[in-house]
């Protein structure tokens, strides 16, 4: 997928949504239990029931490899489903994996082109070649952890290094790397002062955005400072939608929770 | 496992070697490609050829990763293997993983507790709340990255964060968190002279050290500055051990090349 694809789909879908898999077993529906996947079921009803008001959906791949074999067969099904029923979706594998070069490169393979997911989260605390065997993946995206929606983030990411935080160094550092344009970053809607000066750094790329709803960022003041004239976000809502009921209606709550954030994107869209 | 017991463990066997269970399908001897799980094979035949000489194993999960549900099943039986064959070999998660709280608690219990690794690695970028759910797992140790083996340590880890580089403030930073004496940090063989400092920041921790023999790191260098009267170190060897031979004598030549380590760190140990 290219980003101009990416535009093309939120302008249709009048939506920037992205909607977070982060599917826990202890959250999922008693009448799911009873299925031979619970984790693929669920998953399958959340995106039958949502996929024409989100432009992405991103599985963290801590929920699924906390049930082993099991679980990585349920991921491995909830892409599949995604790339053969959805193809027009962008998908996120959530995975902050980043290791050495010949280390990463397996990792590469495993997420953008064995699960053909189009994108993979990566931490940038490695460097350079770390990150390189994923942006070396043709046509897939590579999204960089620049500052996240955690309390955590005030520990490193914000430090200052030299006259700047840590986490600009980390995006003007990246924008230098081979093949650049296939990166996307991670930035916590709970900081959304700080848009503005990353928007200097990087008006083009995509920012993938988490912590609107549960962890208390404004979708307003987001796009107020984040958004671009090919709008640049992906807004990331996973607990707030995928938890709406937890109730055998859990699939059509879903789907309102989606579609209240949608109907705002689509103002959004159009201020 | 307690830091005693491995202690312990590096006097009995007069070694602090790890062996990194780097298992590539492309460089397993061809003899056992003809079998139903080459990779365990290969691994319980290096484990088997190498236990009285090594005191940790460490699979790094991305040669696993790689091969999706199979390579998943081969890290599972690795780990069982190890667990139930050799119980006083300190395990290794080398995953690199971190994310938000109630995401790396699912990472914990997925390697920690579920498939009862004795540690993993983890990233430290994200910060406290990152880290925290590993280290609350009681007698388990979190290897978080400090300062890392390959080039791109250069780009961010090495930078200067205020008076100090950014790893050091990792380091510093993690010691006043919580359970902090769970911790232990991966440090570079490539960059010996900077162990003298880090033992002056963490007298007292085990430091992980990858980057020994094909990376181009000194024993001698790093035991010079890094070890303490606890020994304090655990240096990994993985592409020099395991395919010292591609051919049938694959898991020989290992012990061979696992042995000539133990004998130099057993004279390190005498210094």
């Amino acid at each position: 997928m290219t980003t101009q694809q990416l535009y093309e789909q939120i302008q249709q879908k009048q939506s920037f949504l992205c909607i977070g898999l982060d599917t826990d077993m202890n959250r999922i529906p008693e009448h799911l239990l009873q299925t031979e996947d619970p984790i693929f079921e669920f998953n399958k009803a959340i995106i039958d029931a949502t996929h024409d008001l989100a432009v992405s959906y991103k599985p963290n791949t801590a929920f699924y490899e906390a049930h082993g074999l099991k679980g990585w067969h349920s991921l491995e099904k909830t892409i599949n489903y995604l790339n053969q029923k959805h193809p027009e979706v962008f998908t996120i594998a959530d995975a902050k994996r980043g290791d050495i070069g010949n280390t990463s490169a397996m990792y590469a393979k495993a997420f953008l082109q064995d699960m053909s997911f189009d994108s993979v989260t990566v931490a940038p605390y490695m460097g350079k070649d770390s990150v390189s065997p994923f942006l070396a993946v043709k046509n897939k995206f590579t999204i960089l952890l620049a500052l996240t929606s955690n309390e955590g983030a005030f520990d490193f990411q914000t430090q200052q290094v030299g006259n700047e935080e840590l986490y600009k160094k980390v995006i003007k550092t990246s924008q230098t790397w081979e093949s650049s344009e296939n990166l996307m970053y991670v930035v916590g809607a709970t900081k959304a002062e700080f848009f503005k000066e990353i928007r200097e750094i990087t008006p083009h790329s995509f920012l993938l955005v988490p912590g609107v709803g549960a962890q208390g960022g404004s979708l307003q003041d987001v796009c107020k400072y984040g958004m671009n004239d090919k709008v640049g976000l992906l807004v990331n809502s996973s607990r707030g939608i995928i938890y709406a009921s937890q109730g055998e209606d859990f699939a059509p709550a879903a789907r309102a929770a989606a579609q209240k954030l949608q109907q705002q994107m689509a103002k959004l869209l159009h201020v």
